[in-house]
């Protein structure tokens, strides 16, 4: 198929590359064009413009066009000021994969209806390594007929597609739960460790039992191993982005009336690390916050 | 081996029948003797008082005691004033399997020894059907004589056993600081199901996307089925006994000074729940206590 | 002096008229004009659009326009859509009393700065009836010169005002600050009411005590008084208004990085107490939400 | 009178002294018995043991004997080891001026009534530089005829006694909802603080405003200077007393089934505070932790 692919972060370019090595035919577009260059070196074209990628009446337009990109903001100033939504037409569905706002993803899902085209949420599980092996979880929302059309180019990019329903924004509103849910886990073994460190328990003997056991599940396992080894960099998922998640949380849920108390003690966590250390460091530093607190780090 | 066992609840009776069946010459003990009757039918002995599953010098002393107890006050007035500790010598081991305090389970640590008798501090993680699995994960911390003594017998009751060290209070730290774990593992799926059943997503649809993927671990699955059938009778464990764990959580992080914020949070919805329902009910009712919060209830 | 004031609402319509008594030229523009009736009634005019209210190059500028609305939204709305933004000019001094955010009273004042014109913060303590009363505390920031301009007329509106410095968003910080300490301390007697109710102790009792000593303040005094009397309604400050206080002061600590778990845990408390009971109750009504949690009421 | 008074620590001492000023006969006792010195100067007498100070039937019984000590623990010694009950006899009233727990509260006035004895709950408000002024508020709970024979004397020791009914804990309840709102003004300035410091905006220029108009409050005034000062040696009242007074509230609200989220909050923010500061500082220290969540400190 003919796709076009807008955003090439940690995310999007593996992401990218699975489509390509799947066989389809992909225009790239990135804010830094140096990104595209793996893509490039294996057969696909860079646009000039991010709207170039939607292709053209009279060069065919794209089947999809997917966008990877980091919130709200950067999303609105590439599809609005950038173009893409003026150059989307009817044949195409549009696939954001990135984790943005409810209200936004209504908003543009609308907007993406008023050009005749296919709108497609589909918000991604999964770090930057999932991703190169094509190991995600995605959860894919919109009109029947665009996810067919859309679906084994999500099969090429993830290990399992979960469908949740036509509104689009449902997508979103599982990924912020899904994402409330690990910023909470790791609180939580944040909370826990401090709490055995401060009894002569090191974190990674009480984790070591608890990941084995009753939460052996990948969020336990993989954030466990950070806060056991104290290991807060390269960051697989950097504090600030969490923060935005954990906020997305509070803001849809203020909406709708929902007292999520825990979501609002992660975001003040989360504050309490961003103000002692850098935006660069992975959220499992709340591990280094809770012990701080405790009088141990 | 010789061995007494005393408090034959829910856990306790299916523990109990574990070890009968591996052969062991079994003495037991409940407040309510008729508890006792699966057990001697199989031919356990009932003893008339507590004290009396600990054996004597002229028939015997057994080699293990085994206390299944509630609570630090159960334990105490069984221990105590029931005579047990009295009645303990040199060749016994006291494996205590009880959930207690980090404060008694020391002091009790230190007036078992004191009486020349070994002390095992053994803890379980695993409900009832599990116990009669003998699927148990068992915590033991104590003198590594001790535990090798009773490492066949805790073997014959869990699935494993995990070395916590010398200090029989470790066990009871991890016990502690894994039981606010899932306590905080029901309030993260209670918020979140709130927040995603006010924007129209049911429970079960949010819930199966998690426990498959990102939180694919017992706590979430089982706890997860509880809150999407809202299902909370009759009860796996009862949020009486869900808030006195948190509570221990609560006193040991206060003497050590660890702040921990979910912990308090996860006291306060207990309350709140308890506050609305009978004490019998699941502590799975977390979820119908954040739905109440949001109106949805 | 000529002054324009746009807002008429329950604190607008007093405030506009101590102006008009004072014997200023009143020129005045509302929504619903019918709100400015008892003002024209008095020798005010009225205004078609909101930009005519800062008069004219041949007719004269206004030296003030006051501008009094519910949040950013309603004043963006006013200020650039209806445009008085574009309307401003040199002589004039923009006088904001309104509860905006802190981002948006930086980004108002830049702009107004750009249109050669002067600006004032000048948020307000106090309810309709001190409005009506001129006994405001009225925090007032900007430029030293625009401030002495606009002094006399903010004199006749107030009991007392409280300079805050040159950059205009420190009185937005201070209001919203303080606003902060108000939604905090209904939440504390919500709480503590509710603890004494269930050992027996009324809630009038107990605040009588308490608001005739430690805290003998307006603050305790007038929330406690409707608390015990489980007056909430007429409002005299609805609980949306304070939830969107309470996410002022939460959106302008994120920025800063510092965390107000206080903040988070009475928004909480007040989505708690909207998803329960209409928009249009007074936010006292966190003393029903606390005692609902307590299974009180 | 005749009058015995047990506990001559910070708040007794100057307590007692009022008594004697007021032309009462006194004998008092101390567990360091140099702390009397003052008092013996001035015509009393000092007991050897604490059950002396009950007096005997053939000498005469002491018409009141009042105890301040600092919680349960400590009274519990001196009233049970000590002595102190079983010496009590039908003319005396024991007043208990500490703050204690609930529980304690009811078995305490059971067991002096035991006695034959009457019992007065008598917590006081106010620290030392009150209690010499005999500025203190007083509240009063027991039998009515208790109370009369009491009343005198304790209006010797303070500016007004409030009267809270016949059963005796209920003047526990109100003390610790009086001090729980104490410690939750102080976290309340300390969040707001941390944010206007964040802001750019003094503590002393923000709590100024504050404290002259809502919150012109002795409790926001007194805690405010401190705050504003940064002042937090001597310490008024040290963090480790605020943190057993805040355990006392959440755990009679745990009893009544009453959450508490605020009182949870200000005990991580006091235990935080402990974690990093000696005991011996003001817990107006809150705002140092505020401050340093933030990164400000």
């Amino acid at each position: 198929m003919k796709i076009g692919f807008i955003g090439l972060g940690e995310m999007g370019l593996p992401m990218a590359l699975n489509l390509l090595k799947a066989g389809h035919e992909l225009t790239v577009w990135n804010r830094s064009p140096q990104r595209a260059e793996p893509l490039v070196a294996q057969g696909a074209r860079l646009a000039a413009t991010a709207a170039e990628v939607c292709g053209k009446a009279e060069s065919g337009h794209a089947d999809a066009v997917f966008v990877m990109l980091a919130d709200d903001t950067a999303l609105r100033q590439v599809l609005e000021a950038g173009g893409v939504l003026a150059a989307l037409a009817g044949p195409t569905v549009l696939v954001n994969l990135a984790t943005v706002s409810v209200a936004y993803a209504q908003a543009l899902a609308a907007e993406v209806a008023g050009k005749g085209a296919g709108y497609v949420a589909a918000p991604v599980f999964g770090r930057s390594d999932m991703a190169a092996a094509a190991q995600l979880n995605i959860v894919a929302a919109g009109a029947a007929g665009a996810i067919e059309q859309v679906l084994p180019l999500l099969q090429a990019m993830g290990k399992k597609i979960w469908p949740a329903g036509d509104a689009p924004e449902r997508a979103n509103v599982i990924k912020i739960a899904g994402n409330f849910m690990l910023a909470s886990s790791i609180e939580m073994m944040a909370e826990a460790t401090a709490f055995t460190r401060a009894h002569g328990i090191a974190a990674a003997d009480f984790l070591e039992v608890m990941t084995q056991t009753l939460f052996a599940a990948p969020a336990f396992i993989n954030y466990g191993k950070l806060i056991a080894e104290q290991r807060y960099e390269p960051a697989g998922f950097k504090m600030q982005l969490g923060l935005k998640d954990v906020e997305l949380a509070l803001t849809a849920a203020g909406t709708a009336r929902v007292p999520m108390p825990l979501a609002a003690l992660v975001r003040d966590s989360l504050l309490d690390a961003l103000a002692h250390d850098g935006t660069d460091k992975d959220w499992a530093m709340l591990a280094q916050t809770a012990a701080r607190r405790a009088g141990l780090a």
